[in-house]
């Protein structure tokens, strides 16, 4: 594509890119409705009435939830629906459809209302209503989420959007690469989002701004709603820095609206001006007043409270509306977005022409589209694991690249990216090509093209994993995002990661170096207790596989798993193998016996890259002590809870009498359902900078350490100073 | 104090402000040392090479490390150690001492050779030589750790360094402001931040360098090593940022230094320029090479690998040393740095005196700031606790703020921090002040000061805590940070909770909205596992109090827990009191039993928020059941643990085949040790956005509901379909 002469457009659209900050409009000035609306039509400005009012009675009837933020941003949504976001309420997931993001997700109210106004079905008034209600069957929670109509990403925590927003964008950015051809654009949608003050202070968005400026994805519009006020006041409590240079520094295009409570032209011409414009992202900065038209209007506390009986009339009786009436919607105002029902079967059809048209120019490629737009994987991906593993002692990490990579290679879905350790993760298959913008040649001689699939993402973990949850829901199954990093460092991206597991996104996370064994980086790296928040973690599957065969099992429960993310955890230091005492096809189970025996003394529960300490201390255990002694593989602690009781009483066996301790170098909490005891780390400290083995040894974890405490606590059992019921950390 | 002529200096000291990136001296140009070394005395080229050399060493002998950063910043270390810092090798914890941050934790070679070669007792030769090495006692860990001489905080976890650096400089600022008298500057100390490529990626960072822009905190430099490379190779890979346009939009005033491998002087100027800056925090840009001299340089390749025999013995060849000698440090360069300790003793010297001379002008002042010094509160903060509550019902948010805020109005030792939720976490006492910049006048009319106490972070929960971690380090005891948001958003924090942690580090989490009773906010903020991650992380205390009794034991536990983080756990919604059957002495026990039966049929254990849910269930299945039903409050797991086995014996009494169920609105994980059922939230899906009462009800915590699964339990663990010692969740 010929980049457009932004120039040009700019002055056409009669924008300024002058940058400063413009002194916003003054309070006293501007919150008199009737004399800004003189720069108004008629029309726009009963619109806008009409919505800020909606909101006031919406929040009033529950007396609470996040008027403010709502109607200062009322032009701005106008704009969005009515002259800018291809969109159709009556096919709300017509594939290529603008995704709107409502990054300041409190300010949801905007949301639902415009989706109210423009027609999606969900959103009928009876609906609005049940805003903050205790209706079960209510579309209108506190936060947009993903299940509703209209809405792309569950948004509340803030910056999640922004980065969500981006991934958005390079999915589009990739299927448009992968499947558009000369005179057929079958994905050529843009992502428009929303975002308040706070989310321009959390790291989150801020590392994801920099990647965008970086990947310079000119269908992305950020829309700034700067009413300057946050929970606390002032913005200028926090923050005093030059919001339009520093997004420019970050290779944003930028630009102003003074007047963004009414200036429905200025702010029309802008997301014109961003859409037609390539290259850069762009950065809208639209001054708006908080709480407009209310008592408290450009202040703190039309953020998060109703305004009360009072004011709200009041508002309703400057505005020209009978304060005894609620929730009114003019027909003229209904009439003014009957246009979005009209625009949007056009611009299905249209779609649907293009792609039939496609259809017939490259079939091939159509099909394929369309597999992958149903959310399957194209070709026999599981025929590409090899059936088997080199015997040798291998990282966990590198198995998984001998699972993966073939895949990767092979089924176009995955896009796989990392947080600056390419060469410790083992996920760069043969022939792999970047995910960068198509002018970039980087220093080290890497042409860029947004066909690739491989994402460098910077060291930025928490950006990954939100920006992967955006490329997931761009159309859940068309794109299967893989991110990479170490474990420790998915503390960072915990929060994302969440956000995933509650969005039902499926986002594969590949951890290496998850254990203590991993070694001289020390405590800050050598993660003890983040494996029991991913266990804890609703929705999301935390596997730890023992060896290549396990590793082997944990991608194909991975990526059969399409409605939650995944953890597979591995490790920096090569394990000895198992096969076939591990099965791949067990791993689902997420725990299953590898070494059975009757009459049983006890069973060791092994883990991932301590699986080997398990099983040699059976093993001595036996042939030194006569002991006889079960071995249990457990990847998977949910995969385990969704077994049947029976199949998990046959494993553990602990009812019959049958004491189990678990091995794993992580502290123990978690384990005391499925173990007695635990030869574990201590929760009074943390790791220990030291070579892998060392630190196994430091932490007792050495053979005969491992030997040593499990003999006692069977003596303890035995002589009732170790009782069943009472769970034992053996450190 | 005056604001230095910034201008005057600048150019007095020949520094460039251009502040475009100066592009780099061409690799093959520079790698020369020979002739690079031209424009250096014969003194400092020696120097370098022998730092360069040792560091190729240290990481040959091992076979590993990180060498190339610590090579390429040799000469910025040099100008540190010998001409900027303010220090004391054989005082390392002299109080008015400058702090250095290896943001960059990786390179510590780096900081250990310097602390080396200036003559810290601790790093011997030998020490040196236990890098990676599987010493126990080994001084020289893979990150630079706060127990060690000389270091100041534990880093790697990037970024952190950098908002660590942020709160010593607040701490600094702070103090200086609290206890400086005209003539007496007894606190005037400067922060050095050294960092590399992947800190300024990092959100973390991003959020603490805008916190520091707004308080323009001139007493803070921040060093960049910009040697454009990191793990993935070279940084335009992920990042084309003018990151001198972005810190200068955030407030920063920014030099460049082009030739940063050799420029000694230039460095010198521009941190000399920088310490006596006035109004705004340094970034100086100092392009380095990484791997300088080696075959490598220049090339992620020489980041983390060491250089191998061949490549380190050309190296010496090259510099004019012998490549059969291993760690050579020439007596000159001894010479050179023997300096450092005839400074040092000047420094403490001279730091004694202004106290002494302070002490006779001020006298009450000198003995409160050396009171401080110790650690040691000033005053007695428990009897400024109320001795009892209103017995209405009230949000534990609340209690803290009746427990806590006369505290923190009296006590100075604490400094409060919000991020953003000043209106939800009760954290304003009378009379508080902001911690502001004395220039600052916001916009809701507030003046700045340093000594005030109170500190908007923004919406910035990750540096909020990360911040606080480095407020806590300036001199442990001495400030008491608190910190206070959402407890969902603490996940954002829990990178750097973590490494409060792991640093023994006082800081205090007040975390608000901490079930799913916080209602209408919906999933994203109703807190299902977050505890588990609190509970399982070591050195951490995490409290949910019941009421305002326990929530006065709740802050008395932390405040004592001098060498740890504490999460203090309230609700956002009213709570029964229960005291006297609730008691602020015995939170220390983790649980108690607030209800004894004898021949009991069950105990309940109530946690936090819903302790009432636990004592209501009791009364009824008594009153209507005919059961004699045990109540134990268990505010904290961790202490819990920590009692004798006696102790947690008497109060569960499990093992009297009493079962236990516990009722708390979070996914059961971690209640196994001491329970053997939970009424609890399932692992299967997130929270829902319902008013509190109807989210209760909702998940299944309504009375009638736990009732009736207490009582289902009880049948089938009579009739034997639930069994002792197969833990059961009844949701």
């Amino acid at each position: 594509m010929a980049p457009v002469a932004t120039k040009d457009l700019i002055q056409e659209n009669g924008l300024s890119t002058s940058g400063k900050v413009v002194s916003k409009r003054r309070l006293s000035e501007a919150n008199t409705e009737s004399s800004a609306a003189a720069n108004l039509s008629g029309e726009h400005d009963l619109v806008l009435k009409t919505f800020r009012l909606l909101i006031a009675d919406l929040c009033q009837q529950f007396k609470g939830g996040h008027p403010g933020g709502a109607i200062g941003m009322a032009a701005i949504g106008v704009v969005l629906w009515k002259y800018i976001m291809v969109y159709d309420p009556n096919t709300p997931d017509f594939f290529n459809r603008d995704r709107f993001v409502l990054s300041n997700g409190h300010t949801c109210l905007f949301q639902y209302t415009f989706l109210h106004l423009v027609g999606y079905k969900s959103y009928t008034m009876d609906q609005l209503k049940s805003y903050h209600s205790t209706r079960i069957d209510a579309m209108c929670p506190g936060h947009p989420e993903i299940e509703l109509e209209g809405v792309e990403v569950t948004t509340g925590p803030l910056g999640q959007g922004v980065a969500n927003s981006v991934g958005l964008a390079m999915a589009s950015k990739h299927l448009a690469a992968q499947y558009n051809r000369p005179l057929h654009d079958v994905v050529s949608n843009h992502i428009w989002c929303m975002i308040g003050d706070a989310c321009l202070q959390e790291g989150v968005a801020l590392e994801a701004i920099s990647l965008a400026g970086h990947l310079r994805l000119d269908n992305l519009t950020i829309i700034y709603d700067n009413n300057q006020i946050t929970c606390d006041g002032s913005v200028d409590l926090t923050n005093s820095e030059d919001v339009n240079a520093k997004m420019r520094a970050c290779g944003w295009e930028v630009f102003d609206i003074e007047d963004g409570c009414f200036d429905i032209e200025g702010i029309s011409n802008a997301l014109r001006t961003a859409r037609s414009r390539s290259d850069k992202s762009t950065f809208i900065n639209v001054h708006t007043i908080i709480g407009l038209g209310s008592a408290v209007a450009g202040d703190a506390l039309s953020h998060g409270v109703a305004f009360g009986d009072k004011d709200v009339a009041n508002m309703k009786r400057n505005a020209g509306f009978d304060p005894c009436e609620h929730f009114v919607v003019p027909d003229s105002v209904r009439k003014f977005f009957s246009t979005a029902a009209t625009n949007g079967t056009r611009a299905t059809e249209d779609w649907q022409q293009r792609v039939a048209a496609y259809a017939e120019a490259h079939p091939a490629l159509a099909t394929e589209f369309e597999q992958r737009r149903k959310g399957e994987l194209v070709g026999d991906w599981e025929s590409l694991i090899p059936n088997s593993f080199p015997e040798k002692p291998t990282a966990t990490r590198a198995s998984s690249g001998l699972v993966f990579n073939p895949i990767a290679k092979d089924v176009k879905s995955f896009m796989v990216g990392t947080a600056d350790l390419s060469p410790s993760v083992n996920m760069i298959w043969k022939g792999k090509e970047d995910f960068q913008h198509p002018n970039v040649r980087t220093q080290c001689g890497i042409n860029g093209t947004f066909s690739g699939r491989y994402i460098h993402y910077g060291v930025r973990e928490h950006a990954m994993a939100a920006v992967s949850n955006g490329i997931a829901a761009y159309s859940p199954g068309t794109i299967v995002p893989v991110t990479s990093s170490f474990f420790m460092f998915y503390l960072y991206a915990a929060p994302a990661v969440r956000m995933g597991a509650l969005q039902h996104l499926q986002v594969i996370h590949v951890a290496t170096h998850d254990s203590i064994g991993m070694g001289e980086d020390g405590p800050t790296h050598q993660p003890l207790e983040l494996a029991t928040l991913y266990r804890a973690m609703p929705n999301l599957l935390y596997i730890r596989p023992g060896d290549s065969e396990e590793t082997a099992g944990a991608w194909i429960v991975a990526i059969n798993a399409k409605h939650c993310p995944s953890i597979i955890s591995t490790s920096r230091h090569a394990l000895r193998q198992f096969s076939p005492a591990t099965d791949r096809k067990k791993v689902r189970y997420g725990a299953y016996v590898i070494k059975e025996v009757a009459d049983a003394d006890l069973t060791i529960l092994g883990v991932g890259a301590e699986l080997a300490m398990a099983v040699d201390a059976a093993t001595t255990l036996e042939e030194k002590h006569s002991l006889r002694v079960r071995v249990v593989s457990f990847p998977c602690h949910r995969l385990f809870e969704k077994q049947s009781r029976e199949y998990q009483r046959q494993t553990l066996r602990r009812l019959e009498g049958i004491p189990a301790v678990v091995v794993e170098p992580y502290v123990a909490l978690g384990w005391e359902r499925y173990a007695d005891a635990a030869v574990c780390m201590s929760t009074d400290r943390f790791g220990q900078s030291l070579p892998g083995p060392k630190a196994y040894e430091y932490f007792g974890f050495s053979h005969d350490s491992i030997v040593r405490k499990l003999l006692g606590y069977l003596k303890d059992r035995k002589d009732g100073s170790a009782v069943q019921g009472e769970f034992v950390e053996l450190v």
